[in-house]
């Protein structure tokens, strides 16, 4: 090991930490600050985001990558650690500080009209801001695959998803659209022979919500010594390393949703809890990318939590907290509002079955985008075809349409996928736990996810970034790459019940 | 106004954006942190510190503070501007990296002994490395010394309490020192002549006591919009500009600690929020050193809500927030409670008339141990000495004496002054301000401290450090420097009553 990556290691254990001290302002912003204290919260932030930024982008850091490079002597984990440092600081440098600047203030300009635009269903009123955000995140774009040797859109995609490029993803999700629109069809006509699910009828109070969402947690094994639940308009896993804070949002008329979206992101502090403690602030230690950090939620959420094991174990104990009764807090009735499918405009209200058609939308629109395949003012229309095609519906104005999300507006492109590349993922990773430990499933019917997250833990969460991507890190762990056969395999099987056994093989 | 102070205003912005995070990281470990987070916590807070002490000694600081003074063609406000960041640079600048490191590690490893030695009583444990943290903050006040043409002890104060000078206190403390082990003996005599106060019979819900809390909060004109109130074992007012936040801790059996504490911090808290905004984040906008602050803490609690009018208006209020009944309840029963004295042994228990003593005790301890008048090992017995001498009881154990602050083995010698000097200065304020404006003192019998804190925001918060010292501002706002004549008719004529009148003047 040479000075030089010594040096680097202590360079970025620094960054960590700021980084670290970004999370618990950016989690405080959203649960703690009072109102009017935004404008110096703007202040903390920015000044620690450019000395961060200072310290990745020191002209030493070039010089020491260099020499830890062209040295060697370095183990499997500090070689993996030094590629993180050479991918980050790839990211970090390639785009000039000028475009950066302009790039910030677009974001901030659009996101501001976005509000209103989206209120007001104007999709001409965001168009000259999101134009400009357009351009800025595609010459950041351009810089980067000068940099990296990829495409535009592929180096929007590594900053995500390192490793992600959209080749492999038109196979991936050419897959999906192959079957998914029949697919729905399919669910929605067996969903229509079933009773209709009822809903359990409130209200329930927010205090018991909250004490049945820590008990959930704690049977899945988050650690409230290094970690909390809060509430914030949206939720979010946030907040530092060796300190995962997780937020919801109660309903008191309706307990389903936050129980299962505290579930979804107690999947994603697992693996915040779960990554190596002995590399926390190194580049190898974080997770592998966002396709396998939603991959962690979602192997919590919906392959564990909303299976019909869990949900059979869960209902009586849902009754006692709430004290409910009659035919609303049968198992079978959970498990069939639990899994219930429609055809929606709004992504964050879809259901397993409908997501991935949305995602694919957003994926092919925003590669058009990019390339200059479609323009922006014909955004609109483009989005109301592909609904229809992918989803089954048109959306009856904007707002329900391409208003809806604010990923463009703030600038994360290329982020879409993740969301249908990590729920794949876990179906992928939910399937061979299963199989490598038979004790897993029963245990789900406990309410007990101690041997899914145990797997999970050698296999996802302790690996930290020592495999180059997500697809390395998944074939190590499934004996392959990602398959969309496994995902539909996954959906006939808890969409289709017993149909599923009839089907050819894909 | 040169190039030079420009770059120097953003340098400073730059540094108190990095002191506004620490401050909200601070807060967070105090209130909301897991218990398992504190290490995370600790590499945060020191790599942020790093980075100002950084910002603040790199040498373009420095030649950029020599141009500007060169230079002149400032405003009064930059003047003073200019001035606050000469003096926070020869304090930043005057101790070498290497003595500030030991320091810090002195410091780290006598609180972890002191918590042991007070538990158990054993002052012997803490002496060796009590002994190392005398050293080094001697080396460091030395080092001061040198830069600043102070003596060691001077460069202490002034680090707390900007123009603070020990033979200006030793003054002021002298005046105190001759009336008040008097003083205590006849308020005592006094008080054993009237009926004994009965204690409010609780439980009282910490819902209740925090809503009442608030409740006075918004009467003395807390913007709970840039602001809020929590809970945490030892209560203070931390933070960021623009974003100030209070703690207490309650008590179920005994509202009356928490709802005077709240009042306490309430007053450090108008401070921080009605320093110029404009200046927020220029040394000319901070408080003006620990003396004043502590003064705009006491006279909200002991000046306004501990008055005989204020409790006459509290006394129904408390006793229909918390629904109670009886003689306890009774406005002149409050009162009692509220101004109960006793000779004790605990600095953070004692009341408004022994609290000095306990304070000039430390002065004059502290002086001398950095003095080399005094050996270490002999505290404890000087300690007792002082007691006797001062507050008139002697400790059974070090536990209750030397050993009760954390104060010395954390390194803030030469901060305990600035008790007394703001418990003297909040009633020379309290004079003046009821003098300038006769509707302070009735208005308070309505509950109300809106005029009260009108007339601070003009004479103090407003000001920030526009003046070089306390002294400077106090002078300003009431016609002369510190007087020891002021605190002590007001503790005459509130614990003295009408005996007052007979007194001989000072």
């Amino acid at each position: 090991m040479t000075a030089a990556y010594r040096e680097l290691e202590r360079r970025f254990a620094r960054i960590a930490a700021i980084g670290d001290a970004l999370g618990i302002l950016s989690w405080d912003s959203q649960t703690m600050m009072p109102d009017g204290s935004s404008d110096g919260r703007a202040e903390q932030t920015a000044t620690l985001t450019v000395l961060a930024h200072e310290l990745q982008t020191d002209p030493r850091v070039a010089d020491w990558l260099a020499e830890a490079e062209g040295t060697g002597g370095l183990d499997a984990w500090q070689a993996a650690n030094l590629r993180e440092m050479r991918r980050t600081h790839r990211h970090a440098t390639a785009v000039p500080g000028d475009l950066i600047e302009a790039t910030s203030k677009a974001i901030s300009a659009c996101e501001m009209t976005w509000r209103t635009a989206r209120a007001e269903s104007d999709f001409a009123k965001l168009l000259p801001s999101l134009s400009e955000v357009l351009r800025r995140v595609r010459e950041c774009g351009e810089a980067k695959a000068a940099a990296m040797g990829l495409s535009p859109y592929d180096a929007m995609l590594d900053e995500h998803d390192p490793g992600a490029r959209s080749e492999r993803i038109d196979t991936l999700f050419a897959g999906l659209a192959g079957f998914l629109p029949e697919l729905i069809g399919r669910v929605l006509d067996r969903q229509a022979v079933e009773p209709a699910p009822l809903r359990p009828v409130g209200p329930f109070a927010v205090a018991n919500q909250k004490a049945l969402g820590e008990r959930l947690m704690r049977a899945a094994g988050f650690d409230f010594t290094r970690g909390r639940l809060d509430v914030s308009l949206h939720p979010f896993c946030g907040g530092a390393t060796g300190d995962v804070r997780i937020t919801t949002r109660y309903d008191e008329d309706d307990f389903t949703k936050a129980l299962m979206g505290v579930m979804h992101e107690t999947g994603h502090a697992l693996y915040e809890q779960g990554r190596p403690r002995d590399w926390l602030r190194q580049p190898v230690g974080l997770a592998r990318g966002m396709a396998v950090h939603e991959s962690q939620s979602l192997i919590v959420e919906m392959q564990a939590c909303r299976s019909p094991e869990f949900l059979c174990w869960l209902a009586p104990v849902a009754q006692e907290a709430f004290g409910g009764s009659g035919p609303a807090w049968e198992p079978d009735n959970l498990r069939r509002l639990y899994s219930r499918v429609e055809r929606g405009f709004i992504r964050v209200d879809a259901d397993e079955v409908t997501y991935p058609a949305h995602i694919i939308l957003r994926y092919r629109l925003e590669k058009a985008l990019i390339a200059g395949d479609l323009a922006l003012a014909d955004l609109p229309g483009a989005w109301n075809d592909g609904m229809k095609e992918l989803v089954g519906v048109v959306p009856p104005n904007d707002r329900l349409g391409c208003l809806q999300d604010i990923h463009w507006p703030s600038g994360a492109w290329g982020y879409f996928p993740s969301y249908t590349l990590g729920a794949m993922t876990a179906a992928q990773l939910f399937e061979a736990a299963a199989k490598a430990d038979p004790g897993i499933r029963p245990a789900l019917a406990r309410g007990d996810l101690g041997p899914l997250v145990a797997w999970l833990g050698v296999n996802v969460h302790g690996k930290g970034c020592l495999y180059a991507s997500g697809d390395e890190l998944l074939t190590a762990a499934t004996g392959r790459p990602l398959d969309a056969a496994v995902f539909r395999r996954h959906l006939e099987r808890r969409y289709l019940g017993a149909w599923a056994e009839s089907l050819p093989p894909l």
